[in-house]
Protein backbone atom coordinates (compact mmCIF):
# COMPACT_ATOMS: atom_id res chain seq x y z
CA UNK A 1 0.00 0.00 0.00
CA UNK A 2 1.81 3.32 -0.83
CA UNK A 3 1.62 5.54 1.33
CA UNK A 4 -0.92 8.17 -0.54
CA UNK A 5 -3.67 5.41 0.58
CA UNK A 6 -2.43 5.80 4.19
CA UNK A 7 -3.95 8.17 6.35
CA UNK A 8 -1.76 10.93 8.57
CA UNK A 9 -2.59 11.12 11.78
CA UNK A 10 -4.20 15.42 12.66
CA UNK A 11 -4.88 15.05 15.97
CA UNK A 12 -7.93 16.74 18.13
CA UNK A 13 -8.54 20.37 18.16
CA UNK A 14 -10.28 23.44 19.29
CA UNK A 15 -11.09 25.66 16.06
CA UNK A 16 -11.42 29.28 16.47
CA UNK A 17 -11.76 29.86 12.61
CA UNK A 18 -15.41 31.22 11.65
CA UNK A 19 -15.04 29.83 7.82
CA UNK A 20 -14.62 25.96 8.92
CA UNK A 21 -17.03 27.20 11.82
CA UNK A 22 -19.46 28.32 9.34
CA UNK A 23 -18.63 24.97 7.11
CA UNK A 24 -19.93 22.33 9.80
CA UNK A 25 -23.34 24.24 10.95
CA UNK A 26 -23.96 24.36 6.37
CA UNK A 27 -23.36 20.82 6.30
CA UNK A 28 -25.58 19.71 9.11
CA UNK A 29 -29.42 20.24 9.36
CA UNK A 30 -30.23 18.38 12.45
CA UNK A 31 -28.89 20.21 15.38
CA UNK A 32 -29.30 18.93 19.32
CA UNK A 33 -30.83 21.87 21.54
CA UNK A 34 -30.21 21.50 25.18
CA UNK A 35 -32.73 24.00 27.86
CA UNK A 36 -33.08 24.20 31.20
CA UNK A 37 -36.73 23.08 32.64
CA UNK A 38 -36.88 23.14 36.57
CA UNK A 39 -33.11 22.88 37.06
CA UNK A 40 -33.31 19.87 34.69
CA UNK A 41 -31.03 19.99 30.83
CA UNK A 42 -33.12 18.61 28.61
CA UNK A 43 -31.96 18.00 25.13
CA UNK A 44 -33.94 17.45 21.95
CA UNK A 45 -33.04 16.79 17.89
CA UNK A 46 -34.30 19.69 15.85
CA UNK A 47 -33.44 20.57 12.31
CA UNK A 48 -31.93 24.04 11.88
CA UNK A 49 -30.23 26.62 9.11
CA UNK A 50 -27.36 28.65 9.88
CA UNK A 51 -28.02 32.08 8.14
CA UNK A 52 -25.32 34.52 8.88
CA UNK A 53 -23.91 35.05 11.85
CA UNK A 54 -27.03 33.23 13.80
CA UNK A 55 -28.55 30.23 13.40
CA UNK A 56 -32.24 29.51 13.14
CA UNK A 57 -33.96 26.32 14.97
CA UNK A 58 -37.31 25.08 13.96
CA UNK A 59 -39.48 23.24 15.62
CA UNK A 60 -43.43 23.19 16.55
CA UNK A 61 -44.85 26.25 18.89
CA UNK A 62 -45.90 23.80 21.55
CA UNK A 63 -43.13 22.42 21.85
CA UNK A 64 -40.92 22.14 25.39
CA UNK A 65 -37.79 23.88 23.77
CA UNK A 66 -40.11 27.16 22.44
CA UNK A 67 -41.63 26.79 25.69
CA UNK A 68 -38.38 27.14 28.00
CA UNK A 69 -37.31 30.10 25.37
CA UNK A 70 -40.35 32.01 26.34
CA UNK A 71 -39.64 31.52 29.46
CA UNK A 72 -35.88 32.63 29.76
CA UNK A 73 -34.14 29.47 29.74
CA UNK A 74 -30.25 29.88 27.82
CA UNK A 75 -29.64 27.37 24.97
CA UNK A 76 -26.90 24.88 24.68
CA UNK A 77 -27.25 23.67 20.13
CA UNK A 78 -24.85 21.47 19.22
CA UNK A 79 -24.28 19.86 15.53
CA UNK A 80 -22.46 17.09 15.19
CA UNK A 81 -20.99 15.35 12.01
CA UNK A 82 -19.53 11.96 12.42
CA UNK A 83 -16.39 11.28 9.81
CA UNK A 84 -14.95 7.88 10.97
CA UNK A 85 -14.09 5.97 13.45
CA UNK A 86 -10.56 6.17 14.55
CA UNK A 87 -9.08 2.43 15.03
CA UNK A 88 -5.81 2.61 17.30
CA UNK A 89 -3.38 0.18 18.50
CA UNK A 90 -5.13 0.93 21.95
CA UNK A 91 -8.73 1.33 23.41
CA UNK A 92 -7.13 4.89 24.68
CA UNK A 93 -6.06 6.06 21.66
CA UNK A 94 -9.34 4.96 20.09
CA UNK A 95 -11.83 7.38 19.12
CA UNK A 96 -14.19 8.83 16.21
CA UNK A 97 -12.93 11.32 13.95
CA UNK A 98 -15.68 14.37 14.04
CA UNK A 99 -16.41 17.74 13.59
CA UNK A 100 -18.62 19.49 15.82
CA UNK A 101 -19.49 22.97 17.11
CA UNK A 102 -21.85 24.16 19.90
CA UNK A 103 -23.45 27.45 20.39
CA UNK A 104 -24.44 29.01 23.67
CA UNK A 105 -26.77 32.11 24.49
CA UNK A 106 -29.76 33.16 24.76
CA UNK A 107 -32.60 32.45 22.10
CA UNK A 108 -35.51 34.64 20.37
CA UNK A 109 -38.67 33.52 19.30
CA UNK A 110 -39.05 35.38 15.97
CA UNK A 111 -42.35 36.25 15.06
CA UNK A 112 -43.86 38.17 12.16
CA UNK A 113 -42.29 38.67 9.13
CA UNK A 114 -38.47 38.12 10.98
CA UNK A 115 -40.26 34.52 11.42
CA UNK A 116 -41.84 34.17 7.55
CA UNK A 117 -38.20 35.09 6.49
CA UNK A 118 -37.29 32.82 9.19
CA UNK A 119 -38.77 29.73 7.76
CA UNK A 120 -37.74 30.68 4.34
CA UNK A 121 -34.51 30.56 4.96
CA UNK A 122 -34.85 26.68 6.96
CA UNK A 123 -36.83 25.58 3.90
CA UNK A 124 -33.95 26.92 1.52
CA UNK A 125 -31.27 24.86 3.25
CA UNK A 126 -32.80 22.18 4.03
CA UNK A 127 -33.91 21.39 0.20
CA UNK A 128 -31.86 24.20 -1.36
CA UNK A 129 -34.23 25.17 -4.47
CA UNK A 130 -37.93 23.28 -3.69
CA UNK A 131 -39.32 26.32 -1.76
CA UNK A 132 -41.14 27.56 -5.41
CA UNK A 133 -42.93 24.28 -5.46
CA UNK A 134 -44.28 24.17 -2.65
CA UNK A 135 -47.91 25.05 -1.71
CA UNK A 136 -47.39 27.87 0.08
CA UNK A 137 -47.73 27.63 4.26
CA UNK A 138 -50.99 29.19 5.28
CA UNK A 139 -51.43 31.38 8.46
CA UNK A 140 -52.36 28.36 11.15
CA UNK A 141 -49.22 26.63 9.63
CA UNK A 142 -47.43 29.70 10.39
CA UNK A 143 -48.48 29.45 13.77
CA UNK A 144 -47.82 25.99 15.04
CA UNK A 145 -44.36 26.41 13.87
CA UNK A 146 -42.01 27.85 15.72
CA UNK A 147 -38.35 29.92 14.45
CA UNK A 148 -35.91 30.60 17.46
CA UNK A 149 -32.98 32.70 16.45
CA UNK A 150 -29.65 31.57 18.11
CA UNK A 151 -26.58 34.24 17.71
CA UNK A 152 -23.31 32.72 16.79
CA UNK A 153 -21.38 35.10 19.49
CA UNK A 154 -20.25 32.46 21.79
CA UNK A 155 -19.54 29.53 19.93
CA UNK A 156 -16.53 26.51 20.69
CA UNK A 157 -15.60 23.71 17.90
CA UNK A 158 -13.56 21.05 17.88
CA UNK A 159 -12.96 19.03 15.13
CA UNK A 160 -10.89 15.28 15.34
CA UNK A 161 -9.42 14.22 11.60
CA UNK A 162 -6.77 11.89 10.49
CA UNK A 163 -5.56 9.09 11.72
CA UNK A 164 -4.84 7.32 15.00
CA UNK A 165 -2.91 9.06 17.36
CA UNK A 166 -0.82 6.47 18.64
CA UNK A 167 1.91 6.36 21.80
CA UNK A 168 5.49 5.96 19.84
CA UNK A 169 5.90 2.72 22.17
CA UNK A 170 2.64 1.33 20.44
CA UNK A 171 4.05 1.58 16.60
CA UNK A 172 5.85 -1.04 16.60
CA UNK A 173 2.95 -3.65 17.46
CA UNK A 174 1.66 -5.98 15.02
CA UNK A 175 -1.93 -4.39 15.41
CA UNK A 176 -3.90 -2.70 12.64
CA UNK A 177 -4.91 0.56 12.96
CA UNK A 178 -6.15 3.36 11.03
CA UNK A 179 -10.17 4.92 10.35
CA UNK A 180 -13.10 3.86 9.15
CA UNK A 181 -14.45 6.64 6.94
CA UNK A 182 -18.05 7.11 7.98
CA UNK A 183 -20.57 9.56 6.09
CA UNK A 184 -24.54 10.08 6.08
CA UNK A 185 -24.95 9.01 2.39
CA UNK A 186 -28.24 9.58 0.57
CA UNK A 187 -30.17 6.61 -1.34
CA UNK A 188 -32.31 7.69 -4.02
CA UNK A 189 -35.38 9.63 -3.86
CA UNK A 190 -38.68 7.23 -3.26
CA UNK A 191 -41.77 9.04 -4.36
CA UNK A 192 -44.59 9.11 -2.19
CA UNK A 193 -47.53 5.61 -3.12
CA UNK A 194 -50.37 8.26 -4.04
CA UNK A 195 -47.95 11.11 -6.50
CA UNK A 196 -50.21 12.50 -9.16
CA UNK A 197 -49.21 10.60 -11.96
CA UNK A 198 -46.39 11.74 -14.34
CA UNK A 199 -43.83 13.62 -12.05
CA UNK A 200 -40.44 12.95 -12.07
CA UNK A 201 -37.88 13.63 -9.55
CA UNK A 202 -37.28 17.55 -9.42
CA UNK A 203 -34.14 18.72 -10.58
CA UNK A 204 -33.30 20.12 -7.01
CA UNK A 205 -33.21 16.12 -5.69
CA UNK A 206 -30.77 15.23 -8.32
CA UNK A 207 -27.52 16.02 -5.89
CA UNK A 208 -29.29 13.11 -3.96
CA UNK A 209 -29.97 10.80 -6.93
CA UNK A 210 -27.23 7.82 -6.80
CA UNK B 1 -43.12 3.06 -11.01
CA UNK B 2 -45.10 0.33 -9.47
CA UNK B 3 -46.65 0.76 -6.38
CA UNK B 4 -43.90 -1.16 -4.23
CA UNK B 5 -41.24 1.05 -5.03
CA UNK B 6 -43.79 3.71 -3.44
CA UNK B 7 -43.22 4.84 0.44
CA UNK B 8 -46.84 4.86 2.58
CA UNK B 9 -47.02 7.45 5.35
CA UNK B 10 -45.98 6.81 8.37
CA UNK B 11 -46.34 9.72 10.58
CA UNK B 12 -43.83 10.17 13.77
CA UNK B 13 -45.07 8.75 17.21
CA UNK B 14 -43.98 8.31 20.54
CA UNK B 15 -42.32 4.70 20.77
CA UNK B 16 -42.32 2.98 24.36
CA UNK B 17 -41.56 -0.50 23.06
CA UNK B 18 -38.24 -1.40 25.03
CA UNK B 19 -36.81 -3.45 22.07
CA UNK B 20 -37.35 -0.79 19.51
CA UNK B 21 -35.65 1.60 22.11
CA UNK B 22 -33.17 -0.60 22.84
CA UNK B 23 -32.13 -1.23 18.77
CA UNK B 24 -32.31 2.48 18.48
CA UNK B 25 -29.25 2.75 21.12
CA UNK B 26 -27.53 -0.10 19.93
CA UNK B 27 -27.72 1.20 16.18
CA UNK B 28 -25.94 4.53 17.36
CA UNK B 29 -22.36 5.35 19.00
CA UNK B 30 -22.38 8.69 19.87
CA UNK B 31 -24.91 10.52 21.77
CA UNK B 32 -25.41 13.93 22.65
CA UNK B 33 -25.49 14.44 26.84
CA UNK B 34 -26.97 17.54 27.83
CA UNK B 35 -25.47 18.68 31.74
CA UNK B 36 -26.36 21.89 33.79
CA UNK B 37 -23.59 24.50 34.84
CA UNK B 38 -24.66 27.44 36.42
CA UNK B 39 -28.54 27.43 35.70
CA UNK B 40 -27.34 27.24 31.75
CA UNK B 41 -27.40 24.05 29.64
CA UNK B 42 -24.25 22.47 28.29
CA UNK B 43 -24.48 19.57 25.49
CA UNK B 44 -21.50 17.83 24.21
CA UNK B 45 -21.19 15.03 21.60
CA UNK B 46 -19.71 11.85 22.83
CA UNK B 47 -19.66 8.06 22.68
CA UNK B 48 -21.93 5.27 24.73
CA UNK B 49 -22.88 1.83 24.23
CA UNK B 50 -25.84 0.48 25.64
CA UNK B 51 -25.30 -2.35 28.66
CA UNK B 52 -29.15 -4.10 29.66
CA UNK B 53 -31.14 -1.58 30.96
CA UNK B 54 -28.28 1.47 31.22
CA UNK B 55 -26.22 3.54 28.69
CA UNK B 56 -22.48 3.76 29.70
CA UNK B 57 -21.25 7.22 28.22
CA UNK B 58 -17.66 7.22 27.65
CA UNK B 59 -14.94 10.41 27.54
CA UNK B 60 -12.50 12.47 29.60
CA UNK B 61 -12.18 12.35 32.85
CA UNK B 62 -11.58 16.27 33.04
CA UNK B 63 -14.63 16.91 30.70
CA UNK B 64 -17.20 19.08 32.30
CA UNK B 65 -19.91 16.18 31.59
CA UNK B 66 -17.62 14.27 34.33
CA UNK B 67 -17.29 17.47 36.47
CA UNK B 68 -21.31 18.04 35.97
CA UNK B 69 -22.20 14.45 36.99
CA UNK B 70 -19.57 14.67 40.18
CA UNK B 71 -21.56 17.88 40.87
CA UNK B 72 -25.00 16.28 40.94
CA UNK B 73 -26.39 17.56 37.83
CA UNK B 74 -29.07 15.79 36.20
CA UNK B 75 -28.53 14.25 32.72
CA UNK B 76 -30.80 14.13 29.70
CA UNK B 77 -29.01 11.85 26.59
CA UNK B 78 -30.51 11.86 23.34
CA UNK B 79 -29.51 9.26 20.11
CA UNK B 80 -30.67 10.36 17.25
CA UNK B 81 -30.33 8.41 13.54
CA UNK B 82 -31.50 10.52 10.82
CA UNK B 83 -32.91 8.30 8.01
CA UNK B 84 -34.26 10.42 5.79
CA UNK B 85 -35.66 13.78 4.14
CA UNK B 86 -39.39 13.85 4.13
CA UNK B 87 -39.68 16.39 1.33
CA UNK B 88 -43.77 16.86 0.99
CA UNK B 89 -46.44 19.19 -0.88
CA UNK B 90 -46.37 21.52 1.89
CA UNK B 91 -43.30 23.35 3.89
CA UNK B 92 -45.08 22.23 6.79
CA UNK B 93 -45.62 18.93 6.19
CA UNK B 94 -42.43 18.45 5.04
CA UNK B 95 -39.95 16.49 7.77
CA UNK B 96 -37.15 14.35 8.47
CA UNK B 97 -37.34 10.62 9.33
CA UNK B 98 -35.72 9.62 12.51
CA UNK B 99 -35.61 7.32 15.09
CA UNK B 100 -34.80 9.29 18.77
CA UNK B 101 -34.52 7.87 22.36
CA UNK B 102 -33.66 10.92 25.26
CA UNK B 103 -33.15 9.61 28.55
CA UNK B 104 -33.14 11.82 31.75
CA UNK B 105 -31.40 10.64 35.16
CA UNK B 106 -28.68 11.18 37.26
CA UNK B 107 -25.34 9.40 36.04
CA UNK B 108 -23.08 7.51 38.24
CA UNK B 109 -20.10 7.78 37.70
CA UNK B 110 -17.93 4.63 37.43
CA UNK B 111 -14.86 3.18 39.40
CA UNK B 112 -12.83 0.36 39.70
CA UNK B 113 -13.89 -3.13 38.46
CA UNK B 114 -17.34 -1.44 37.75
CA UNK B 115 -15.63 0.98 35.49
CA UNK B 116 -13.09 -1.55 33.78
CA UNK B 117 -16.12 -3.99 33.00
CA UNK B 118 -17.81 -0.90 31.35
CA UNK B 119 -14.72 0.42 29.25
CA UNK B 120 -14.94 -3.05 27.95
CA UNK B 121 -18.34 -2.98 27.20
CA UNK B 122 -18.21 0.23 25.18
CA UNK B 123 -14.95 -0.96 23.52
CA UNK B 124 -17.02 -4.10 22.40
CA UNK B 125 -19.55 -2.00 21.20
CA UNK B 126 -17.73 0.18 19.22
CA UNK B 127 -15.65 -2.06 17.14
CA UNK B 128 -16.74 -5.81 18.38
CA UNK B 129 -13.92 -8.64 18.15
CA UNK B 130 -11.46 -5.84 17.92
CA UNK B 131 -10.48 -6.22 21.67
CA UNK B 132 -8.32 -9.00 21.85
CA UNK B 133 -6.16 -7.19 19.62
CA UNK B 134 -5.52 -4.17 21.62
CA UNK B 135 -2.69 -3.51 23.54
CA UNK B 136 -4.25 -3.26 26.95
CA UNK B 137 -5.20 -0.20 28.64
CA UNK B 138 -2.59 1.32 31.45
CA UNK B 139 -3.94 2.36 34.72
CA UNK B 140 -2.75 6.42 33.82
CA UNK B 141 -4.99 5.85 30.86
CA UNK B 142 -7.82 4.13 32.83
CA UNK B 143 -7.59 7.13 35.48
CA UNK B 144 -7.63 9.70 32.33
CA UNK B 145 -11.04 8.06 30.96
CA UNK B 146 -14.45 8.23 32.66
CA UNK B 147 -17.54 6.42 32.47
CA UNK B 148 -20.80 7.48 33.48
CA UNK B 149 -23.53 4.71 33.50
CA UNK B 150 -27.56 6.61 33.15
CA UNK B 151 -29.78 3.68 33.97
CA UNK B 152 -32.63 3.90 31.16
CA UNK B 153 -35.55 4.10 33.94
CA UNK B 154 -36.91 7.56 32.42
CA UNK B 155 -36.56 7.49 28.72
CA UNK B 156 -38.72 8.42 25.69
CA UNK B 157 -38.46 7.75 22.43
CA UNK B 158 -40.15 8.67 18.90
CA UNK B 159 -39.80 7.67 15.56
CA UNK B 160 -40.87 9.13 12.03
CA UNK B 161 -40.80 6.86 9.65
CA UNK B 162 -42.65 6.32 6.00
CA UNK B 163 -43.77 9.15 3.39
CA UNK B 164 -45.29 12.71 3.80
CA UNK B 165 -48.00 13.14 6.00
CA UNK B 166 -49.68 15.69 3.63
CA UNK B 167 -53.39 17.01 3.78
CA UNK B 168 -55.65 15.50 1.90
CA UNK B 169 -56.34 18.70 -0.16
CA UNK B 170 -52.65 18.69 -1.14
CA UNK B 171 -53.00 15.07 -2.84
CA UNK B 172 -54.06 16.77 -6.06
CA UNK B 173 -51.30 18.86 -6.45
CA UNK B 174 -48.44 18.42 -8.72
CA UNK B 175 -45.25 18.41 -6.63
CA UNK B 176 -43.35 16.23 -6.05
CA UNK B 177 -43.30 14.34 -3.15
CA UNK B 178 -41.72 11.40 -1.82
CA UNK B 179 -38.22 10.49 0.85
CA UNK B 180 -34.74 10.97 0.48
CA UNK B 181 -33.30 8.30 2.36
CA UNK B 182 -29.91 9.03 4.86
CA UNK B 183 -27.67 6.59 6.71
CA UNK B 184 -24.52 6.70 7.95
CA UNK B 185 -22.44 4.64 5.90
CA UNK B 186 -18.76 3.33 6.03
CA UNK B 187 -16.15 3.88 3.53
CA UNK B 188 -13.49 1.42 2.71
CA UNK B 189 -10.83 1.32 6.16
CA UNK B 190 -8.04 2.98 5.67
CA UNK B 191 -4.40 2.17 6.95
CA UNK B 192 -2.40 4.50 9.29
CA UNK B 193 0.27 5.45 7.40
CA UNK B 194 2.78 4.29 9.78
CA UNK B 195 1.79 0.60 9.90
CA UNK B 196 3.81 -2.70 10.76
CA UNK B 197 4.58 -3.61 7.14
CA UNK B 198 2.11 -6.75 6.32
CA UNK B 199 -0.63 -6.60 8.60
CA UNK B 200 -4.27 -6.55 6.56
CA UNK B 201 -7.38 -5.25 7.54
CA UNK B 202 -8.53 -7.21 10.23
CA UNK B 203 -11.66 -9.33 9.88
CA UNK B 204 -13.80 -7.20 12.38
CA UNK B 205 -13.36 -4.54 9.88
CA UNK B 206 -14.61 -6.59 7.23
CA UNK B 207 -18.23 -5.20 8.22
CA UNK B 208 -17.20 -2.09 7.10
CA UNK B 209 -15.58 -3.19 3.70
CA UNK B 210 -17.19 -2.25 0.61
Amino acid sequence: MSDKTRIRRLPERAVTDVEVIHAILDEGFVCHAAYVVDDRPVVIPTLYARDGDRILLHGSNSMGLARAVRSGSPLSVAVTLVDGLVVARSAFNSSANYRSVVVHGLGKILEGDEKAAGLDIVIDKVLPGRRPDLRPSTDTEVAQTSVIELSLDEVSAKVRSGGPSDDPEDMELTIWAGVVPLRLEPGEPIAAENLVPGLEIPDYLRPYRR
